[in-house]
């Protein structure tokens, strides 16, 4: 990778000329092929894709079996759990003469739900539009004549145009691209294209399961998610887990009066704040015993790459009119390799119009705990659970009886999530990985970020554990894709440049 | 009354033969009433009565002016302050040949907002319905057919059904009451129903000031509120006065991905929790410097009338599902004759289904103070404002700007609302509060609760201050009516008893 340093030092302005020849062949074809590209994203994006709509998260995969099959990939098939009425993941492979690797690419094709009076006027989340830049930034409607080209500025506008039929689109084209060039991947391929990830991959472990031969791999891919915030492309070797805990803290039975029994009825709001505020200190550090034990230190390699890593504090910290982080002394970068809690939502009672003379009956709070490799999930929530217990609270899990009201004076109900999953990393040093590196880094001339982990969760861990192979997830769109809201759009240059990253994948050697 | 003590000794199973002859004419009068009055009850409950829902705020004063009109009630007139579009007092009176004393007889037909989603289902607040119990005790829907009597543990659901449209059907059936034995008030009777009490009272001092002339009075009968927890009857001489504080503290400016930005970006929820935990200790006690300041001191008559309330602590405890009181070391009676802090209502981001994982950009709290005799409210709210400053938050009126925001990490909007106002107190020797003693005493072998003040607030410092004129307070319905929040409701004995009560004031001697 040295003369790839060297290159972005002499020729920062002058970016392509440092791509290997075969990067350029493909952004050549790439080039020549925009319309046809664009008109086959824009016919998918038209299929409503929230995992629920169980007809058209169908017509969606009966899509992509068809471009599949244009393309001439093999043993194009529905997997499904043991019900097979959830939205199927579609499969399809490409065996390389001669290969002894094989490498499972993956993206999924389903989206968040969409309230489409939240979306701008003049967007509609199933109906995509271009849009001749990002909206905020001025970006207007446009319409592209098929003689010219695409301002690489452009946007598409609609739900899943990042997040994560994308990925899909990057993914098949970047084979079009390796074929089309007279060359052949260097490893066998398999495509996975997952149907309800946003639904949480509630399938996932059964598919897993049931199809552990067919997906048998060296490695798996994951095309989803924002490159760095610096557009910078990013290479992400883990994920961090996520479990939730409710709570639900009790005053009197019915709602009473504040003022005929205020000050002397509880009041559970109070008693959550309490509870809540003794949950971390005035640094930001959650003080509930061993929360940060069971960590798995992070290897010499991985410490370098998150000091490697472009500081985007500052530049996040504007953007979201923040003086300061929470956890003092701690950079975004560090924050995100320690175990988190973080509190989703607070209610009791009601505020605003709504607000009423009364002490509430119950308060409720959604924690989330974001965990790292070492964490055990349900572990970490029994640590929170002893603290709760440490404050004088009993804890039930079901609405307290009579009895027990009269008998303990702070009861909590503690409610846990079914889907919470532990965290997965893949090591950096891994040949696999080495090769993955050096590949995306043969297409731009930029340092390329290496991310021991990301913020956010998926349920990798999975696929270490039922399928035993590794997992890095290379991902591709604008950080600001407005991914899981409204207004969700793709760059048409980090579109182009994902199918260089994922061709050059393809090609790795 | 020496006789009813007797009385209450030797016939505590035999209650009714204790009243007055005038009384039991009075409850003949009200049993052969009893669905005539209800029709009138459940048509006028029919009527949303929210102080803001103007156009059927103003349907309910007609319909009082009807009702009025069909009594016989005479110089029925709404009366507004200085912009006639806000709810409008209904007001009439009733002059009585010779009499040399007026009284003014005070109830409200506002009621406090609704979310019908918190009612129990069947219930809608503005479709009142009977049931032959109370709900938590096990009582169903029942229909009462006109040729039977009602049950009177029957309750009523309805938004105003205790509070207080029950003070306006009291009042002016015990007026039919008196009127149909052939009898007349003891003094002149002037009717005063506010329509905007639950909003905070706005307007009221224009009102007392623009008819000033026309509510001259010798006091003012409160009929609002419930009876003792014991079932007794009782009077109250003075009201805690009431401000609010709605805090909001800001987060990120737009919402975050728990999981890319959790524990590195502030979190609202969790740094509101820790400004309201700083404001009371674990027994309970306000810890906001100077809190329990300025109070004046009860007079040796109240001190001995707190003491000869019955204590309801144990029961209220049983009955609330509660172990421990808040305030620690405080009985009901004493908390209530202190300045309170309490929490109306708590949110930030969602619970429940609609949780997402997110930092919420805010959190806020709707703050309630209490005030007893000698506080002021604004200077009770200065020393919350002071105590924040002190966590050390930067105070601002409005949302805060992007400058604000990158220059002070812990911004707290403040708002207070418009129509706090102070405590008052009657004091219990003056020889009209020795005459509505005697006459609500007359209706009840029980002895009937003697209370300095109520836990409650109303604007009744106005009266005093603005027209010169005493105010007592003489509630009637009971007191698990669910009054401010969902399933509000009133049972039937309770009405029957208060008409009894009113009738009695109505006559006193």
């Amino acid at each position: 990778m040295k003369w790839l340093h060297f290159g972005f030092l002499l020729f920062t302005f002058e970016y392509s000329i440092c791509q290997t020849p075969e990067v350029l062949q493909v952004r050549k074809y790439v080039t020549q092929r925009e319309h046809v590209i664009i008109d086959e994203f824009m016919s998918f994006l038209s299929i409503p894709n929230v995992a629920s709509d169980s007809v058209n998260i169908r017509r969606n995969a009966a899509l992509i079996q068809e471009m599949m099959r244009k393309r001439g990939i093999e043993n194009i098939q529905l997997l499904t759990g043991i019900n097979d009425r959830f939205p199927p993941v579609v499969y399809g492979e490409v065996k390389t003469p001669g290969a002894k690797e094989t490498i499972i690419y993956y993206a999924h094709y389903d989206g968040q739900p969409v309230n489409p009076d939240q979306w701008a006027r003049g967007l509609d989340p199933f109906n995509p539009k271009l849009y001749s830049g990002s909206i905020p930034n001025g970006g207007k409607e446009i319409s592209v004549s098929k003689s010219s080209r695409f301002d690489p500025e452009t946007r598409i506008y609609a739900r899943g145009s990042s997040d994560d039929k994308a990925g899909v689109i990057a993914v098949l084209n970047a084979y079009d691209a390796v074929i089309a060039n007279g060359l052949k991947p260097t490893h066998n391929i398999k495509f996975f294209f997952e149907g309800e990830e946003e639904a949480g991959s509630p399938h996932l472990q059964e598919i897993l399961e049931k199809y552990k031969a067919l997906l048998q791999s060296d490695c798996w891919i994951i095309c989803d998610g924002p490159v760095h915030q610096t557009g910078k492309k990013q290479i992400v070797f883990g994920v961090r887990g996520d479990a939730h805990l409710d709570l639900t803290v009790y005053g009197p039975k019915r709602p009473l009066h504040s003022g005929h029994y205020g000050n002397w009825a509880p009041n559970p709001a109070m008693m959550l704040a309490k509870l809540l505020a003794s949950m971390k200190d005035e640094e930001g550090k959650v003080t509930i015993k061993g929360f940060y034990d069971d960590v798995k230190p992070l290897s010499d390699l991985e410490q370098k790459a998150i000091k490697d890593v472009p500081s985007v504090d500052q530049q996040m910290k504007k953007e979201l009119g923040l003086k300061e982080a929470e956890f003092k002394g701690k950079s975004l970068g560090e924050a995100i390799n320690l175990p988190s809690l973080n509190i989703n939502g607070m209610q009791s009672g009601n505020v605003g119009k709504l607000a009423s003379n009364q002490i509430p009956t119950s308060a409720t709070v959604v924690l989330d705990l974001r965990l790292v490799v070492g964490n055990d999930w349900k572990k970490q929530q029994q640590k929170v659970i002893d603290h709760i217990r440490n404050q004088g609270y009993t804890v039930i899990d079901h609405e307290p009886t009579d009895a027990e009201r009269l008998e303990h004076s702070k009861l909590v109900k503690v409610a846990s999530d079914d889907f919470a999953y532990n965290a997965q990393r893949t090591s950096m040093d891994l040949p696999i990985a080495k090769k993955i590196i050096a590949a995306v880094q043969s297409t731009t001339s930029e340092q390329v970020v290496l991310q021991p982990t990301s913020g956010g969760s998926l349920p990798l861990y999975m696929i270490e554990k039922y399928l035993g192979s590794k997992s890095i997830t290379v991902p591709i769109v604008n950080h600001d894709n407005n991914q899981h809201a409204e207004n969700e759009n793709i760059r048409l240059a980090n579109l182009w440049s994902g199918i260089e990253t994922m061709a050059a994948i393809m090609r790795m050697k």
